[in-house]
């Protein structure tokens, strides 16, 4: 009986928060991992960033197996897949710095890093209020709008330190191999904060469909 | 009584005008910077070229707000979004080719990267001219036809360019920070030829549908 | 007569066993390519991979002109653009993998280098099983499923051989060129067995929508 007054089409919301409360995870080990100063904790945070990881590959499958098998969505298709995508985009940049981290073991973390793993775990929690706030537009539009707005700016400011960062690298770093294991890993932080506004727009866009 | 006269999905066809003359700007911008010995008028162009990249922003979020509020488009909302975005990527990759210029502080530029960001303007022109001819394609669509036929041309022409510079590149230069410098510059400079080629392509696909 | 008995839109169906049938062929001169002391032999077998490659794009442009002409397909027309693009992507990794050994003149190819290109070639195998039996799903339903998961597990196996080579690489390569070298074929080998999973994604997609 119950499940004739849930709609079906309901089920998508508590998919994308299951995905953006992993997202939170992923980037709170994250910053434990740059900051730690013992080899073995570091290989444990990289090997639990590597299970969130998995974990959400499963929730990226079983919301397109959904979606794939729903004819009503709560909105459209397309969003819903796009919305999903990049969500799996963000694990997977949060897992490829780790993963770069372990592999070119390193094991001082330069300020800058640091500092990118916060702007991302920052962006992540808003991410997450916004895909909460989807289910209910009616009461919370204007609380996903200002997480929208704080992920640009935290965007904006990812882009300046990435920046900063590799000018830095460029003048002061002259052993080109650490410039290249350095460069790549600043990378993949600041697309990790890119992808958070990709999922700003794809949201930005349900609210104008849905106004 | 004019609104009812001019149908509202015409409104698309100024607004990918305006795309695509901001990026003649911004190509036009950079051949000047390629080509300057003076640092300080280079941070200026390298500014202008970062604002005319705000405003290219501007008008893609434009068009994708009024996609998303528009029922009836003028071709196919995939195709629309499609042109929109791939407009976008080449600001972003001209943008992206001045800003690593500029971080990378490369004083003299090699004949190569003045070559490619001259194939960049002529491919930009013609795309220009692709897309103008998009809103009257009853009188327009061999001209149009004979500026995709340019872009691809341009594309293998900077594919060329490309290839030899790289391969110049790795036989002479040994110092290989400044190697990494140019190679990720030649790469962006090549990249911004080839999303050229995606709209030749996208709008090869409209044409197609309306023929 | 007979044109009417066989619908229109099987001619998908050919195209894309072509598509596939010639990245068997790529794969096969890219382990021969990898396997071979002559610089001669191995400047022919670049050019084979060039012109296959070329070939590649002329039966994704023709799929691609046939979705925008046809009104009734065989599947979701996203589904025949996404498979149509991500099987010319294998062939743009390939090719490109053999370009940059080419331009890089890399005459010793490493156990990983050799180790990645036959898993490609494996994958490809099972993409073309796959892809054969989208036509006949009714009989091949389960053939099909077998040949995704091979996929997947190759995929599996081609990250961790590329995962172990760049941390070889970066402890044991002194000289940076050669290192950028090793690093960026090595990584195109692997994007391309990235890519037979992203097709195993859209034809799992297509089994679940018509089940």
């Amino acid at each position: 009986m119950l499940g004739f007054l849930v709609p079906t089409e309901r089920k998508f919301f508590p998919m994308f928060e299951a995905s953006t409360a992993n997202l939170v995870k992923m980037s709170a080990v994250l910053i434990e991992l740059v900051h730690s100063d013992s080899p073995e904790r570091r290989k444990a945070l990289t090997k639990q960033i590597e299970d969130l990881e998995h974990e959400g590959d499963k929730i990226t499958h079983e919301t397109l197996n959904e979606l794939s098998s729903t004819f009503i969505t709560p909105f459209d298709r397309e969003d819903i897949h796009s919305l999903t995508s990049v969500l799996d985009d963000i694990a997977d940049f949060i897992h490829g710095a780790s993963k770069r981290m372990d592999l070119y073991k390193l094991d001082v973390f330069t300020p800058e890093i640091i500092k990118l793993s916060e702007l991302i775990d920052k962006s992540v929690s808003e991410v997450h209020v916004a895909v909460k706030g989807l289910g209910s537009l009616k009461n919370k539009r204007e609380e996903v709008k200002g997480a929208l707005v704080k992920i640009k700016n935290l965007e904006k400011n990812a882009d300046d330190v990435f920046d900063l960062a590799i000018a830095h690298l460029f003048e002061n770093e002259k052993d080109p191999i650490r410039l290249i294991k350095l460069k790549e890993i600043l990378h993949i932080l600041e697309t990790a904060t890119d992808k958070c506004e990709d999922v700003a727009d794809v949201i930005k866009g349900i609210l104008i469909k849905y106004a």
